[in-house]
């Protein structure tokens, strides 16, 4: 029982804004049912249909058995431990690069010391490493000062939407389908969200008649309209956006006053020949406009790409078209958490600036991120024409990121039977498909989606070899499914 | 020139509560021109009448030459790249119980993947080892479910205030003088920050009595008083508090409903035999008072002690006497973060479980110890010996944490040519200081201190061999001081 001090504290006496955050009971009740399953199975092998659970909800390579790459973390070691750079024996462990670099690495930092603060915005010598790395890949330069190194590509996104929301009339267009990370942070500063849906029959391209509307509707309802979040490649859809689309997205924000929050983590996973990743930065820079004219944020982060470091929370936002005055403000919530941690730090300036032609690691580094985004283009790639191949079921080709986003007709049964549990329809299917087959996904109601019609969304994270699994048993549960609810 | 989008951003557009926050500009203006003075000294080492800048500003003790413990870093480095650990040279590298803590701590994680995305209070195992190191400390249970592992301690002050504050009718008590991190978390939450002064004259402890007169004032006017902010030992003011002390607050928090946030980060830095550090978890069960009387927040983190990590952002907050309910709440904020750095996370482990007697590193772990926190407790000694034979000048002990706070009574003369340079007295102080001497201390405004006293703080980081230099300098400036501005 509760008395004195500890009574006085409820759910109704605490900030309101936290206690409206979702507590993402769908996907949470997704996951506890695969975790209880988990908890079965490791007691009871026979307890299930299945001899195992398959994640296909978590975006979280390394625990899906993707393996670090090799040169990241010798590099990572020989930091934590210098001492190691003055022992012989160091040499038979570590590639040569790797000791060059994290000697470099160490000169870089006051006192070669990687256990003291940095600079809030990070260790200006990895800024600059990380701001060459943007600069070759956009062939436009970058800065050092407009880096703010961060925990994750969470933090940055947080602190932007503080500097930004004043309160309940200031709005974020933001993707629909979407996920959390967005709609929480909106929540938790109390701005309105202007939802813009993404155009799945045109490959989840945004439409920018679309988002004029959305964006004349809700400044016709007095709400200031501050920026506007794109995601590209897309989480959970996975388009890569076209240039063409993204062009018209920086003319509107340039035309509009919005800053655009360009969430860019997924800038190495493209799994298409026909686009390639654009960052907005270039493609504002292609059709003449620079910092004078358009406010820009670029996130990025290691948990992604070939490297999946999340647990790291390694990233950064380059900022540019702000004025001193605004960059100031900028660097003021940066520096509310003194700095980002340093392994995270020195791990981002070696994704934007890996092993070159001629280094010891070349060949592994390159066949380690070759072998990683190959795997994942044919897992992708298999899923998708299953998914096309299912009666009911429709699913746009995964360009890039790491989900698709399949569309499903649940037949008006399925609908009925969902109801009667008190269930949204995609969660009831996400739930029958776990019970059958150990496969866990994402119902579409977790992500927002257009009323009346239903998705999922399912990883293309899980090892190669258990595709073919995924695929059969995915298959048999869909016609079962189908079956069952036939009118 | 900004046209378009970028001039549509304005500081008069963003957030008040950012642009509200201090720019901490008296500590900026002191921090900028020992900067510049650096850089002079760089290009021409006879620039100044010194050879160094000597850094006494900074709580960053590995940037001050202070190395970090060697078991730990071996710890972090097998655990970046576990590769090490099928490698027969290993053994020559890294000391046995390393590699044996090492393997331990992969066997922890899930898939041994230290990439991957933790639960979100950190990975059960870590949490596990630390309840047990704080079970250890206090002689009473702890348990994992109660700590969250965060990115530094500043990330859960952050949590916490941004659950208990609704408005600005909300009001935390916090000491003055204070850091910034909480005046500054308030100030952007919007709470009102209701003060109460540390009574310098009994050695900074706190004043109940007047602790209360200040809440019953801040309720008489309105204030919704939610928690009291504790900082044991004193930051910036170097005292451990005296367990009847800690006692009466725990009463007070107790009978007045309020949360008890106890900042207990430096409990390893005590210089005296007269006291020790009591964590407020066990004051309270000492009096009898568990879960049901009082909710009470502990704050701990890698920074300091003798392992001084700041970079590598570990931390934890230990949670109790909060509603099931409630406490859901704590996790969505925790969850909007996804979880917090690993190597942190195994780094706080390390740190409330460190070698014992018997493992081939305990006699090097407790060397290193042992030779800091001496060293820093000679330092501090030294410096308060010498601040209280100055004329003018009277500082505390430094029972603890990692500086002391004089009060320096400035002749009426220097308040007059300050007021005149339109700066505050203690930052008139400390640029003469550092103009002539090269030592970088924080004037005492940035704190807050009594109305018409003078303060500044002094950390007791700079590497011994320094002390000598420091106080000479020190005694030489106050000297000509005193006698410059002598009516």
């Amino acid at each position: 029982m509760l008395r004195g001090a500890a009574r006085a504290l409820t759910v109704g006496s605490l900030n309101p804004k936290v206690v409206a955050l979702a507590d993402h009971h769908l996907a949470g009740r997704v996951a506890r049912r695969a975790q209880s399953m988990q908890e079965d199975l490791e007691s009871n092998p026979a307890s299930h249909p299945f001899k195992e659970i398959i994640y296909c909800n978590h975006s979280n390579p390394q625990s899906q058995g993707q393996q670090p790459n090799k040169f990241f973390r010798e590099v990572l070691a020989l930091c934590d431990y210098p001492h190691l750079l003055d022992r012989s024996q160091t040499s038979f462990l570590f590639s040569s690069d790797a000791i060059a670099r994290a000697r470099d690495i160490l000169g870089l930092i006051p006192g070669r010391s990687t256990g003291g603060y940095s600079h809030c915005q990070g260790i200006e010598g990895l800024r600059d490493a990380i701001a060459d790395g943007i600069a070759s890949r956009d062939g436009l330069p970058s800065y050092a000062e407009d880096i703010f190194l961060t925990d994750g590509a969470a933090a940055p996104v947080h602190m932007m939407m503080h500097l930004l929301i004043r309160d309940r009339q200031d709005g974020i267009l933001c993707p629909i389908p979407s996920h959390s990370l967005y709609t929480d942070s909106m929540v938790l500063r109390g701005a309105t969200l202007v939802p813009y849906y993404l155009d799945e029959s045109k490959g989840w391209r945004v439409n920018i008649s679309d988002l004029k509307k959305q964006l004349d509707g809700a400044r016709s309802k007095g709400i200031a309209v501050r920026g506007l979040v794109v995601v590209n490649p897309g989480n959970p859809t996975g388009q890569v956006l076209s240039e063409e689309n993204q062009c018209e997205i920086v003319e509107l924000c340039k035309n509009e006053g919005l800053v655009l929050l360009a969430d860019e983590v997924y800038q190495e996973n493209i799994y298409t020949d026909q686009k390639k990743f654009n960052s907005f930065k270039k493609v504002a820079g292609s059709i003449g406009h620079g910092e004078g004219d358009i406010s820009l944020v670029s996130f990025h982060s290691v948990s992604n790409g070939y490297y999946g470091e999340c647990g790291r929370r390694g990233g950064y936002m380059e900022v540019t078209g702000f004025s001193s005055e605004v960059r100031k403000e900028v660097y003021k919530v940066a520096s509310l958490s003194s700095c980002s941690n340093i392994s995270g730090q020195i791990l981002m300036s070696l994704v934007m600036n890996p092993p070159k032609v001629g280094d010891e690691s070349y060949t592994s580094y390159r066949a380690e991120r070759d072998n990683i985004l190959s795997s994942l283009s044919r897992c992708a790639e298999a899923m998708v024409s299953t998914f096309n191949s299912l009666e009911g079921m429709s699913c746009s080709k995964a360009e890039g990121a790491i989900s698709v986003f399949p569309s499903v007709r649940l037949p008006p049964q399925a609908i009925s039977a969902a109801e009667a549990m008190n269930t949204e329809p995609d969660a009831f299917y996400a739930l029958r498909l776990l019970e059958s087959t150990g496969i866990v996904v994402v119902p579409g109601s977790v992500f927002g989606q257009v009323p009346g019609t239903w998705h999922f969304r399912c990883t293309i994270l899980p090892q190669e070899e258990k595709i073919p699994l995924i695929i059969s048993r995915f298959k048999a549960f869909h016609e079962a499914f189908m079956e069952e609810f036939r009118s």
